[in-house]
């Protein structure tokens, strides 16, 4: 079985498990809406990243099913909550839940994604079960206050790089650091497998959130799921407004702040900013970080034993890179 | 030490540990709103109920604090939610989060209120602490389902008695039933001391919601914190309105439904509604429905070893019933 296959084979198994927890569940008032988001697609990165961590320390991949499907429960979680936040109408290409249903609808849909979340981990067969859960809580605990964070930003007239990579590290890569330790420990791994699996997820992470930036700029509708320039628009302070304001020129700010004002960006302004964002060289500077970030993601997974699992891994990391240039 | 000193004690505790909760810790645009309704009072029943519970049956309180504490966020984070979703702006007289902050503050102090509890929890030493976990996050989803099935009520013409007690049962009595629960296998008791104590909670709890919707009604706004009518400007479906459905002439409906469609009810459409309900004996069966309730409560706790802690537990069982009468 070559990889291409070892992943079709494990996301087959989890796509399976995710379609098995809705069945027969009442009230369907509250199921349906929690189904909405989980079953619209989605990579699956975070427990695709945890049951190839048990494997690339020697565990196995089936024990960690249901701590897998919990991880992404709890991301789709944060998705549906974060959605609502943002006032984000679209999502994977479809409406997002309170938008197919109302706000009360998607508050408690995520509400009942999170206690599932707890529910399925539970069900692991672990003598370390305890820190497991531990572990799970404390990043999302750690994900709440990024989220906290990063609406704070929205208000603040600047951010710096320093302040933005604490966020997006507690947004984003935190509980790809946790799929991967939770991985680990349910495989059995060392405490060194540990600490080169959550070195190698934090990177990833932070490449996966700074290019997630980059694409809300300069992807296609269609590709992304989700109007382009969306962060603009609410005013986010990501990695490109962050380079910017430190790279532009006085009459280069004064032109991108007449446009940030807006309230929505037409594909002319969106066109600018691009070339704005161009000449100043962030751009540039946003690409360079994804691909440093990917590059020591890599290193990071140099210590641990060769073998199928760590070259998937791997190409998780070139695939994150290759997505934006 | 007489019982009131030993609810002052216990009592002295929970609010001890729930001030602890939130020293130190950043970001503050995310702790406090997490902190404000928690802080803001609250009649602390459930920890206690698991405090008392623990001590019923033989156990140390002390050991059971965490996961008492845990409950108390638990619940705290289903009231900040239902806040939004039934767009209440009082509650313990003050402003909900959504209203002292905005909507996406208050639904992430939410998400950080439910994770906050497990992570209490989790500081619970004990063997059967998965089993405790199981329970807490079961307890969890039906009351997730519970409320889906309140709101889902609200659109429908008309509801069975039955149908409005299964909801209660999943919206409130299951919290207190899983609160007594835990205090049983926290404080190493017996499976028949789970199961008076789980019908204890039962009814106490059923007793318990089925005297707010009656509260909702006839008690002063300054007494329950909130403004009266809440439940029939909302068009919920209780106890009140379904009794009142089932024996009111067509006259009396006629009158009811001309004021149940107003959108703000004023003093005298209150007072008005009192009536009607006072004329079909809505309020006197309500009022019985509680006392019953009260009663089989206290009958469960008898199979309990006599002690200080079931008298507190049955003090708890009749302040519930006074508290309407």
């Amino acid at each position: 079985m070559d990889s291409s296959e070892r992943i079709q084979t494990l996301q087959q198994h989890i796509e399976n498990s995710i379609r098995a927890l809705f069945e027969n569940r009442e009230p369907r008032s509250l199921y349906r809406p929690m189904a909405h988001l989980l079953r619209s697609g989605g990579k699956r990165i975070r427990p695709m990243l945890l049951l190839l961590s048990a494997e690339a320390v020697g565990g196995d991949a089936y024990t960690c099913l249901p701590a897998a499907v919990a991880i992404e429960l709890l991301h789709t979680f944060t998705l549906v909550h974060d959605d609502i936040m943002d006032h984000d109408n679209m999502r994977r290409g479809q409406p997002t839940v309170h938008v197919q249903w109302d706000e009360p609808t998607a508050i408690l849909a995520g509400d009942g994604l999170v206690t599932m979340a707890y529910q399925k981990l539970l069900q692991t067969e672990h003598e370390q079960l305890i820190p497991v859960i531990k572990l799970f809580t404390e990043g999302l605990l750690v994900l709440c206050e990024g989220q906290a964070l990063d609406k704070t930003f929205e208000n603040q007239a600047s951010v710096t790089l320093d302040e933005y990579l604490n966020m997006i590290y507690k947004k984003t890569a935190k509980l790809l650091e946790v799929s991967c330790e939770m991985g680990v420990i349910l495989g059995n791994g060392t405490q060194k497998e540990a600490k080169s699996l959550r070195g190698f997820a934090k990177e990833l992470g932070m490449a996966f959130q700074i290019q997630d930036d980059l694409l809300d700029l300069i992807s296609e509708e269609t590709v992304f799921g989700k109007p382009r320039g969306s962060d603009l628009i609410q005013k986010k302070q990501t990695c490109l407004t962050i380079h910017f304001e430190h790279s532009a020129t006085s009459d280069q700010k004064k032109y991108y702040r007449r446009l940030f004002q807006k309230d929505r960006l037409s594909e002319a302004d969106i066109h600018t900013i691009q070339q704005l964002f161009n000449e100043t060289g962030t751009l540039q500077n946003t690409r360079n970080m994804v691909t440093q970030r990917v590059e020591r993601a890599i290193r990071c997974l140099l210590k641990l034993k060769a073998g199928e699992s760590r070259n998937i891994l791997e190409s998780f990391a070139v695939k994150i890179r290759d997505r934006v240039m």
